[in-house]
C-alpha cells in the first residue's frame, strides 16, 4: 500500500477525499421513487441513514427529537451547553451574536462559556425529554469523561451509546491513570455503542473487536482543516471509509457473522458528500454542517464543532452557513436551492436511481471514478 | 481499468477532463482555408459540427433557424417556454432581469414560471415555424414527457428527434409505471434519434443497440458542477467521449456496419474545449453557453440550463456570460475577442489546419497530451 | 511515451511545464563569479544566451541594439509597427495608453493599426539603422510573409535570420497556393536561419533537416493560454525543450556533426524560468517579458505578442507589467527586486554556481526534480 | 529514482512538500502528559526540539536568552543588525514601520541599512550578553564570512557554531580565492558545527563526512518561493528530510557510530509542518515564523530572512505576520488560536500521543499518508 517514495528513507500511501471521487451511473436506471434508504442498527431501524452530529450548533434536544420524527437519529453531546447549563439559550445567542471575523476573542469567551462543569442532573433532563417524545434516544460522551458521567446516562436511559472524540483507539495507554477498558465498559454496558473517530484498517478492526455496534469514520468533521495545520494529522475522508469498510468485512468473517456499522464522520457538507460516502460502503452518515443549515438548529446559521473551545488546544472555528429552510425541507425538499443543501434526502435517492439501485446495500457496490481535482 | 485504490475495499479508474488535455502538431500543417468541417447524420448534412443544445437561453425558433441557415443545427427544447406560453418574451423578460446574486429568488421564480403545463398546440406551431424556413427541423424532449407528447411531435414533423434528460439509459426499471421501451420506441419511429445524456463504455453501447442514429455524451452541461455537489455524479468529459468513441467503434463491428454518431454535449465554452472534442473521436459538438454569448440568444446574456428550475431537486444556475457578437460572426468572425469565444469555426479549422488535418473524420485520430492542471 | 489512458479509444503522454520542475544542487557548489554563459551560434558568439523576441512591446530597433551591447542578441519583427509606419510612436503611444481593462476594444483598435501594409523601404531602413551601430543583426519574418519581403530583408543585409510563427513546421502542405519550400529556401540563403515554434521529437527533426541554424522551441510565447483555450493546443514547456533537445542529439548523429541549437522562446517570465530552460538543454532563451520590463521597451510597461492584432483569429492580450529599470539593470542588476525580474544574467550565474556548473554545456545535464504543483 | 520523464531527454524525479503529507494514528493512542520531546545534541540537551533561526525579525540576545530558558535554542545571527550597530533598535523601527506593499523600496532601504560592516566587538558583546544569561549560547556566520571572523566568535565563546547559508556544499570551488576548507575547519574548532542548508542524500553525506555536528536540511526558509522564481532551484522539504535522514543512517554506519542531528529549516510555519518534520525523522527543526509571531519577536509582527537585504540579489519579502502573544504562550500555551500558531509544544505532544509515540526518536518512524493536494 505504502507504495509512494517521499524520500530515500520514507513511504507513504497515497489517500484520496470526497472531492476526488465521483459516481458513475451504469446501464440501468431506476425511479427515484422506488428507493428505500431505510438501514438497521441493532433493533432500531431508520427511514434515512442520516446521523445528527453531538454538536451544540447542531443538535439541541429540539433537533435531535425534530430529526427522529423526521427518520434519522439525533445524538446530544453530553458535554455541551444544554448539561452545563439549565437555560443555554443566553451562551447560545452570545455565541451566535459573535463576528465571525474575530475568531480569537470567540474563541477565548467560548472556553470560559464551556469552562462551567457538567451536571448530571441535566444529562438527566435532556434525554428525558428526548425519550418523551417517542424518537430513539441517543447521547454522546468524550473517551476523557466516560468514566465520570456514563453511570448517570444509563441510569437515564439512552437507545444508543456515542462515544466520539478527534481519535479514539482501542489501546489507550497512559503512565499516570488508569485509561478506559473500552472492551470491558462495552461488554459490560446493556446498550448498544458507537464509537470513534477512527481511520484506517488496523485501528477500526481493533475498536471492531471492543463489541462497538458502530464506528465512527474521521477526525473532527468540522476542525479537519484546523487539525491538520495544528497537529499534522489528517484522514482523507474516501479513503478512510473504504478502509474501515474493509475491517467491516474481514471482521465479520474473523467473529462469524457480527456487522459492525461504518458511520462517515466529517467533511459532508452536501447531499453529493453523503452519497459518495454511502457509495464506498458507509452504512451510514454522522452529519453536521447540513443540518446547522436547518431553521430550527440551535447555531442559528453558525456552526462550530467541540475542539472549537477546548481549553489547551482549540481547533475548528464558527463558520457562518447559509440558512437553507426548516429542517424536513432541508430533508425532503421540496429544494429552491442548487447546490445539494436542500432536499438531501431526495438528492440520494436520486443519486441511487440513476446508478441503479434501490437499496443501501447494493449501492455500497457503486463504481466510483476519480475525478481531475477540484473538477 | 480501475487501477487506483481509493481505499482497501473501493478501486476506482482515473478520468481526465477537457482542461486536462490538450492537442499537440505533428510534423505537417495544413492551410485553414483547405479544412472542410462538414458533417452527416442520417440524410442530413451539415457544413459545421455545431448543435446548438435544447436551453431556452440558447435556443429559440428564431435561433434555430439562425444556426441552421449558418450550416449547424438547433435543436428546440419541446419542454421549454416556447410551448408553455403563446407568447414567452415577458417570462425571458422577467427571468433575464433577476439579478444573478439572489439565485434562491430566482430559482423559486422559474419553478413557478416552469410550472405551466406544456401545450400540444405551441409544440405543433413551434416546430412549424421552424419547418417553414426551410432548415432541418429538430426538438427534444426528456424521457419522462416521451410517451405523453411524442405522437405531437411526430404529427408536427422533425427532421430529427431528440431524447435528452440528465443520464437516459437504455433500461429503465419502474416499479410503479410502465417505462419507456426506448428500443420500440426508436424502431417504431421514422424519423433519427438523438438520446443522452450518457458517460461510459457499457452504457453507451446499450444506448446504441436501442437503434439510436446518435448519442449525447455528458451529464447535465450547465449544471454539471452543481450535478456533482448534489448527486455525487460526474462524467469527465475528455475520459467519457474517448469511452463513447470505442463504444461506436465495438457496435460498428457487431452491428455490421451501423455508425451510431457520437455527439459531446456539456463543458465546451470555448472553441479550444470543442476541438478538443473533435479530436477525441467526437462526431458533432452540442453546444449551449457559445450560442447564448450571441446577440440573438434568447437568453440575453445569462445562461441556464433545464435543470436550473427542475420543481424537486433544481440544479444549476443562471450564470452571466459577455455578449460577443451577432451569432455569425460567433460562428465565423472576424474576431476581436481573444478568448475563444468568437470565430468558433474559424478556431476548429486553424486548429485542425496546425495540426496536419483537412477532414474532421482523420482529425479523430490526432494526438493529445496531458497537461499539467490548469497548464 | 503514451501511457496514460485518456479513456477507452483514447492515451496521452504526460507533459510538463517549466514551474513543474525545479533543479537541485549536486554535492559541489561554485563561486558566481567563475560562472561563463556565452554561447556561440554559426559564426556569432555571445556573452548571455538571451535573444529579444520579435515583438513590437519587447524590440525596437533601439533596444535590439542595446541588448546586443549588453551581450545578447535583439530580432526585430520585420512585420511590426517599424516597417509599417515611418514614425511608430504614435502608434504605440496609442496602443499602450488603452486601458487593459476593455481588450475588446484594444483588439479591435490593434487590428487597424496593424491593417497598415508593410513598407519595403521601412524593412531596410530599420535593419540599416541597426546595422550602423555595430551590433548583429536579426530579423523575423512569418512563414506566410517570407516569399513577398525576403530578398528585400536579404538584400538590407541581415547577420541572422529569424522564421517565426505560432506553429512552423517543414511540410506545410496547401491546395491552393505554392506553400514556401523551406528545405530550398535555407539552402539558398547566405545568412543563418533560426525557425519556428516548434514542439515535439519528430516535427523539430524535421525541421533540423530543413538546414536551419536554431529553432525556437514553444508556441506563441504570450499567447499561449489563449491559444489553448481558443484552439486546445498546448506545448507544455519543460516536456517540449526536453524533446526538441533529443531530437538535436539524434540529428547531430544522423548528420555527422551538424549541431542545431535550440531556442526556448515562451513561459519564461522570470530568470528561474530561463535557469529551468537552460538546466533542461536549450542553448539560449528567447525572452519577452522580462525585455518588456525594462525602462527602453517600446511597450512601456505593457506587454503584448503579434497574434493579439491577427484581423482573423486574435489571441493573447496586453498585460501590464512592472517597469523594473533601465535595460542594462534588468540584466545585470544590482537588483532591488526579490521575484527573478532583475539582474536576470546574475540570476543564471548564481543558479549555475549553485548547482556546481560554470558553463553552459555542462549546465545542460543538471539533474532537475517534479515539484509539488504550485510548489 | 528519477522515474518520471519530463521529455526524451530528462527524467526527474518526483518530490514532495511537507503540505503533500500527513500523520495517520495507528491502533494505540497515548496521553499527550506522557510525551517527552527532549533532544539532545553533543553535551547540549534541550526540553524541546525548537531551534530559534538566526534571522533578525526572530531572534535578538534577548529573545535567544528566553528561548532557551523555554527549552530550546536561540541561535543569533552575527552578520545582522546586532553586530552591525550598537544600537539596532532604531533600524528595527526603520523596517518594521516601511509598508509591506510597497517591497522594491523596502529592498532597497534594507540593503542600505545592511551595508554597515560588521563590527568584531559587537559579535563579542552580544555572545557575552546571551553567555551571561545562563542558557546555551549559538551563533551563526555564513560561509562567504567565516574565515573573517571565526576567530572572533570562538574567542567571544559559542556553545554551537551554526554555518547557514541558501545551499552549503562540503566542496566549494573557486578560481579565484581559496574557498573554505570546511573539513579542517570543523576538525580544528573546539565547538560542535551545525551547517547547511542541503538537500539531498549526496551532498548531505558530504556534509556529514565533514565533521558537522548536525546540518541544517532546506534552502532558504523565507525566501523559498524567490529562490524558485529566480534561481529556479528548489528543495520540497518532505523529500529534502527523508533524503537527508538516509544519509545520517548510511553516514551512521560507514563511520562505526557517529549520528549526525538532522534539523529541517524551511517551511515550517505552524506546528502541524514541525509535526511532519519530526515524523519524517528530523531530529529537530529551525523556525522563524512561529517565533517571529510572539510578541517579544524583534519583528514586531514582521518576517524577513537573510536573503532579503542581498546587495546583489536579494530573495524574500518582508511578510506580515499576527501577532500571537508571549513566546511562552506561542511555546507553551494556553492557546486561543486555532491554527497551530500558539501551543506549539502542546500541539507536538498532542500529535505525538494521538499517534501512539511518547519520545521524538520512535516518532521517527512514524507513517505517513500523500494527502489530496490542499486538502
Amino acid at each position: 500500500m505504502s507504495d509512494i517514495q517521499i524520500g530515500m528513507s520514507k513511504r507513504a500511501r497515497r489517500t484520496y477525499s470526497l472531492d476526488d471521487i465521483a459516481l458513475v451511473p451504469t446501464r440501468r436506471t431506476r425511479d427515484a421513487s422506488d428507493v428505500d434508504t431505510s438501514w438497521q442498527i441493532d433493533a432500531f431501524k431508520f427511514d434515512t441513514p442520516l446521523i445528527g452530529a453531538p454538536m451544540d450548533s447542531v443538535t439541541s434536544p429540539a433537533t435531535a427529537i425534530a430529526l427522529g420524527k423526521l427518520g434519522g437519529l439525533g445524538v446530544l453531546n453530553l458535554e455541551g451547553l444544554w448539561t452545563r447549563y439549565e437555560d443555554p439559550q443566553p451562551y447560545l445567542n452570545e455565541i451566535t451574536a459573535m463576528p465571525v471575523d474575530n475568531p480569537i476573542a470567540a474563541t477565548c469567551r467560548m472556553q470560559e462559556i464551556y469552562a462551567e462543569p457538567i451536571k448530571p442532573e441535566l444529562i438527566t433532563a435532556r434525554l428525558s425529554e428526548i425519550r418523551e417524545s417517542g424518537v430513539i434516544v441517543a447521547g454522546s460522551l468524550t473517551p476523557q469523561n466516560i468514566q465520570e458521567h456514563y453511570e448517570t446516562v444509563v441510569k437515564a436511559g439512552v437507545d444508543i451509546f456515542v462515544i466520539r472524540g478527534t481519535t479514539v483507539s482501542a489501546q489507550h495507554v497512559s503512565q499516570n491513570r488508569e485509561p478506559l477498558d473500552l472492551k470491558k465498559f462495552i461488554y459490560e454496558l446493556d446498550v448498544p455503542v458507537i464509537v470513534g473517530g477512527v481511520a484506517g484498517y488496523t485501528p477500526a478492526l481493533h475498536l471492531m473487536r471492543t463489541g462497538a455496534a458502530g464506528v465512527l469514520v474521521g477526525f473532527g468533521g468540522g476542525s479537519a482543516m484546523t487539525t491538520r495545520r495544528g497537529l499534522g494529522i489528517h484522514a482523507a475522508m474516501a479513503t478512510a471509509i473504504s478502509d474501515v469498510v474493509q475491517a467491516r468485512s474481514d471482521y465479520l468473517d474473523e467473529s462469524g457473522g457480527r456487522y459492525v456499522h461504518v458511520i462517515a464522520d466529517g467533511g459532508q457538507g452536501r447531499s453529493g458528500d453523503i452519497v459518495k460516502s454511502l457509495a464506498l460502503g458507509a452504512d451510514a452518515a454522522m452529519i453536521g454542517a447540513p443540518l446547522a443549515r436547518a431553521e430550527e438548529a440551535p447555531g442559528r446559521g453558525l456552526y462550530w464543532g467541540n475542539e472549537a473551545h477546548s481549553p489547551e488546544y482549540p481547533r475548528g472555528v464558527r463558520t457562518s452557513l447559509e440558512v437553507v429552510g426548516p429542517l424536513e425541507e432541508v430533508l425532503y425538499g421540496p429544494s429552491h436551492h442548487v447546490d445539494g443543501t436542500s432536499n438531501i434526502v431526495g438528492g440520494i435517492k436520486r443519486a441511487m436511481a440513476t446508478c441503479g439501485y434501490t437499496d443501501l446495500k447494493s449501492f455500497q457496490r457503486s463504481e466510483v471514478t476519480l475525478i481531475p481535482y477540484g473538477g
